[in-house]
């Protein structure tokens, strides 16, 4: 299904260069770091969702034998009212501080409140028990709606409504309402007005988990010189380093990130928890500092997505056509403001070229941990209300649902709601790959038995990369990048992009992801943006090593430099002269020294991708679960430079969507306590839950980048939820509207 | 003393940025790497001098449980008679790889034999005394001149007489004399025909060991995707790359080597000796393996300096001026070819214009371990054969030595023997310098107190460097190199040349050392070359730096940017508009992302270093001891980059040659059993045996380096043994022409 007919390298299979550390334990994690001299550290965490901290006493922690240094906010820097810009967005620098250790007040249940180092993380952690912490418990508040009231409990007395371009009056109060974003196109009164019928529904959805396998860890060492060297798995070293030195106001270059090999990011990954807390210990007692989350910190103290409530209203016309939208989403941001709330409002209606639509979108404080990214962030909520208030509108049109997209589908030259017109983009392609696929061209039969579609969109990301590539003598070239972290697979899909472009071998690339001190600025691993931005980065620095090849080949022919080509993996000269790359590499040490490339990627941005699934479910209706018969997926990926990982991305997303969509969530009692921060209680998804999901990839290129790569990463988390949704009202008749669809909720309205 | 008002920058005095990682033990060396599921190795060593291998039979230490692989020569590959060339030179892979497991025969004690990896190096220690070697002992021969008579024992049957421009006679037979380099400049024997007088003298020196505190180590993984990894102290980490998989016989980009931090070389961390061994037994047991030596090994079968027999004749007119000069050296190269006897032929005569000459070089082996490098290979010999026999040619023409060498020194222009033209040098200012030093201005008087000079020279080297550089956007900079090792400050030494160019401060810049992976090919850290050649790599990266910061502000301010120009640390445009470095750093993120300089620096060479020394001496006739009373060093630097780094090198090189001219010395019995291979009864120069030395920075620019830098490590060793011995005669009349100086011998000449 890939055009591999048109490169050499891209579209081919390799094995992935990390492949047999990975496999083998040889890949060093955080686990796996031990500078000489280490100590271990171990938190004090909130035992309440929300109260004021009155005292801390720290004396008999720090008088027992085996204590090195401990560790409260006071010795955090104060912050102020900062935002500070991070490459990938900014951040409110109070609040990033205080989530890392709780100031006057903890607003959630597992809020880090202090920290220990000792000899043993057996001292550490009896120590912890030996600080006294006096509260005074406050009403917490857990849902987004009740979080709205007027009489909400408040979180935060520094955070006021903030609406776009508004001005906030004189007598405002603070808030749990952090953000009000609006999005306008056209008019959509009259839009509604044209329209031959509407449907408006309501969805709620709980927090769901990132779930990756490791838990957060760093080890920090402050040098007395004043250098602070971090260990960590991060995706993102440079936005770490970023946030590490604003949170301990030290120059950003005093903090060197070493970042290694990651367990799982999904977004969850970006934000800093424990690199200044661990710094700290360290610069008190001098020595290095390893700090590693449990599982229920994981849980109960990272960024898992909103929980949220949103409204979606959409008008049709008997012909089919879209005539008007409205969403209405309102996202947990958690203690802190910054939900991805206006991501959710860009993604909503982003698959339909809808004449008229306004949307709201808030951003709400409530007493859970803050929420972060997690893969195509906001995304999956909307495309859940979204995509199935559509199929209710084609069982009311009685149009096939894929007919209904190819009929409103976003092409080239649809403008988004929030703005951004589309340029050459996949959705009606993946439409027509579902359309035509034998899944769905073969009937489903039997009880209880239903198929569902639904499309999703996520935006993806450009930024800024770095790459640097020496030519070694016997051909192979050393390829260092700054995208940590290879997360899917992404040494390999740049390297084979640098590859191609040298028209090499990608066996003959060798890429290294390095600190943040040897490397050119390179964002975070997020967005869907290390293949195509990285790529844009590796392209540049292949040209690079090509340009130097051709100077170097002058000298050795003395022919002007201009009389020479770099085509087909070597220069090309008068009267068909031709030296190969690995001729021209063994040449190099004497002929100037080694060749070293350089590329970097800043200005590029992506056109998005687009995925449409079909899903097939039975659902037993004693037990209320539903089975995954068959899942097929179909993605433009642009085009896939490895179609294994692309395939890997397409389907890991729709196993996280089956996750979110049948058993995820956070469940809290009325304390705010979480009551189910294992993995045995938090139920995703195994081998057991799902089939094999079947992928379809889908290659219209994307212009902006040299060989049309997408972001794969991101979008296929998207429709799952929708789909199965979906599905299940086809089996059953019953139109859920709340995530997760458990036993326990299907029950319920089988019960109705 | 030196040029610093031309610089903001070179010439002061910052502190190293390794400063605080080295003094408070933070720095990474050898025995600081533990990689996960690491084993350690031992190794079993020739008990003899000379002997046939018949059997070995490693089955009962394959057997002590705990062991998890045993390996012989067996295991390495065949090397066939292969020159490779090496970056800095040729090798014989043969010999390399026999020095590194014996093969057929073992060429010295000492020589390795086997290695065996186990769980702890207890047990690897006790498996090795399990490995039976039968042995056929054969007449050793340990004297550079007895092995080269013609019924002197052979040791390797491949070895004939190589010589400039010969031909191999049809019935040549191995021979222990491998090379015989001869040069020739004028007309020797008319030169000495024409001398008013002829004095002729021979010499005779033994090993030296470099001394280094740290023993060899390697740390080694082999993948079992064929990726060795190489943990070490080198002076080369490129060079240990190639050696190591040359005689893996593994492409070269297979093997990565990390450079750690080196506790001292001096020469002798060039030749590889254990990553071979340690890769085979990490690729037999599957397992990270570590193998250190202890210090015994490192003076057997490391490589120390040649010992020596040479012959020295010189003639002279009446009015000073040298007639003709003539060298017969011969230096022992140990087991196998390599005596730095060549580069002995380039600094014998090198300090003086001398218009016919002749030079004879011998490179013979021994069964003493192969010799390597040692600061200025080759020249301190020499210097002290022709430096003594000048200051007999003083003493009876009655004129001053300083006189002497002023009338006959080298200048620009002078031909040395070897061929070169010298350019601009500063061989007459360095002995103006100490001729006008309060020192040699204040006469020496007492019993038995003699004052001696004498001069060195060192070529110094340049070969290829590469730099690369990104700038922070706090206007910090982290700076890439490849010049592994920072042996002598040398991280601060580039860091100061890149920050002179850019026109920031030198704490501004980061410096780093990077694996072979991240950096372009950068030869070996030797020749004196680090500063110099490294640093041109540097000022090439800022000043494309610079251009890049120009092209930023162009867009900044919208102007060409052919009307700007980097000047002071920031771009200057029309209209006196003005934007610094570190404003323009803060808005990189912003323009396009993060500014990346490469630089490198491969064809340029060196003008060379002199340095004239001054010395106070002693003698104790009963205990044969002499002391130092007074030592003064002037040598030319080029330009002073840290002065206080050129003052420790300068006396850093001072007091190892004291200790060659006083005390050290290997001392081997008739079996050719090492005596004293410890620091117990090898005896170094302590801080009770030398005065605080004196320096004299001299500032004559290389006009081949952009801030006129010349190497600076090696040629301060050059000079000292000549000048004791002179100094010794003038305190008794004694003409020392052995080295080492020592009490024993001392007081054997005071007897005659």
């Amino acid at each position: 299904m890939t055009s591999q007919s048109k490169y050499k390298v891209i579209g081919t299979r390799p094995i992935r260069h990390d492949g047999v550390d990975k496999v083998t334990g040889r890949a060093v994690y955080g686990a796996d770091i031990h500078p000489t001299g280490l100590i271990y550290a171990a938190m004090l965490r909130s035992p309440h969702a929300h109260a004021r901290i009155k005292r801390i006493d720290i004396s008999r922690a720090e008088a027992l034998p085996g204590v090195r240094a401990v560790c409260t906010s006071a010795d955090l820097p104060e912050q102020g009212d900062r935002i500070v810009e991070l490459g990938e967005g900014a951040a409110n620098m109070r609040h990033l501080s205080a989530n890392i250790l709780a100031r006057d007040k903890v607003l959630y249940r597992g809020h880090a409140v202090a920290a220990v180092a000792a000899d043993t993380i057996h001292i550490a952690e009896e120590a912890v028990k030996l600080i006294e912490v006096e509260y005074e418990p406050l009403p917490a508040v857990l849902n987004v709606l009740e979080a709205m009231q007027p009489d909400a409990p408040v979180l935060n007395d520094d955070v006021y409504t903030q609406t776009p371009g508004g001005e906030q009056p004189a007598d405002a109060k603070p808030s749990n309402l952090a953000n009000h974003y609006v999005f306008d196109k056209g008019d959509v009164a009259a839009g509604f007005a044209a329209a031959d019928f509407v449907i408006e529904r309501e969805f709620d959805t709980t927090m769901v988990h990132q779930g990756y396998i490791e838990p957060h860890n760093a080890t920090v060492h402050w040098n007395s010189d004043g250098r602070i060297t971090v260990w960590m798995s991060t995706q993102g070293s440079f936005t770490a380093r970023q946030q590490t030195a604003e949170l301990l106001r030290v120059p950003i270059s005093s903090v060197k990130v070493v970042p290694l090999e990651i367990g799982g990011g999904f977004g969850g990954k970006i934000s800093v928890y424990l690199p200044p807390v661990a710094a700290i210990l360290s610069k008190k007692s001098g020595r290095p500092v390893k700090l590693v989350m449990h599982r229920s910190d994981v849980f109960e103290a990272t960024g898992p997505t909103p929980g949220s409530h949103m409204k979606i209203k959409l008008g049709v016309k008997n012909d089919g056509t879209l005539a008007a939208a409205q969403a209405w989403i309102a996202f947990e941001a958690g203690a802190y403001p910054g939900s991805p709330v206006a991501m959710a409002c860009m993604c909503v209606f982003a698959c339909y070229d809808v004449p008229h639509a306004h949307i709201d979108g808030f951003d709400v404080c409530v007493n859970k941990p803050r929420t972060n990214a997690y893969r195509a962030p906001g995304s999956t909520h909307v495309a859940f209300a979204v995509e199935t208030v559509i199929d209710e509108i084609c069982e009311q049109l009685k149009l096939d649902p894929l007919e209904f997209r190819k009929l409103n589908g976003s092409r080239e030259g649809t403008r988004r709601v929030d703005g951004p017109v589309f340029p050459r983009v996949g959705m009606i392609e993946t439409v027509e790959a579902i359309a035509s696929s034998e899944h769905y061209q073969t009937p489903i039969s039997g009880k209880l038995r239903g198929r569902g579609v639904a499309s999703g969109f996520w935006f993806n990301i450009g930024f800024k990369s770095a790459v640097t590539a020496t030519v070694n003598p016997d051909g192979k070239v050393s390829l260092i990048e700054g995208s940590k972290t290879d997360i899917g697979g992404t040494r390999t899909s740049i390297a084979m992009q640098f590859a191609e472009t040298l028209g090499i071998a990608a066996e003959d690339v060798m890429p290294t992801v390095v600190d943040t001190d040897s490397i050119g600025y390179t964002d975070l691993t997020g967005g869907s943006r290390v293949t195509f931005a990285t790529g844009i980065a590796a392209v540049e620095a292949a040209k690079d090593v090509q340009r130097q090849l051709i100077e170097r080949t002058a000298l050795l022919w003395n022919v002007p430099g201009d009389q020479l080509r770099y085509v087909d993996g070597g220069v090309s000269g008068p009267d068909n002269r031709r030296i190969s790359f690995q001729e021209l590499a063994a040449e190099l040490n004497a002929t100037g020294g080694a060749v070293t490339g350089k590329g970097s990627s800043s200005e590029a941005t992506q056109g998005g991708a687009f995925s449409t699934h079909c899903v097939d479910v039975e659902v037993d209706l004693e037990l209320g679960k539903v089975q995954i018969l068959r899942y097929t997926i179909a993605q433009d990926a642009g085009t896939a430079i490895h179609p294994s990982y692309v395939e890997g991305q397409m389907q890991g997303g729709v196993v996280q969507g089956i996750g979110w969509a049948l058993n995820e969530e956070y469940y809290y009692d009325e304390e705010g306590t979480l009551r189910n921060p294992t993995f045995l209680d938090y139920r995703m998804p195994t081998c057991y839950d799902v089939p094999m999901i079947d992928t379809i990839i889908v290659e219209v290129p994307d212009p902006q980048h040299p060989y049309g790569v997408r972001g794969v990463g991101e979008v296929p988390i998207v429709p799952p939820p929708a789909a199965i949704a979906n599905a299940i009202y086809h089996a059953t008749g019953i139109r859920m509207r709340h995530l997760p669809m458990s036993p326990p909720r299907l029950l319920t309205e089988i019960g109705k």
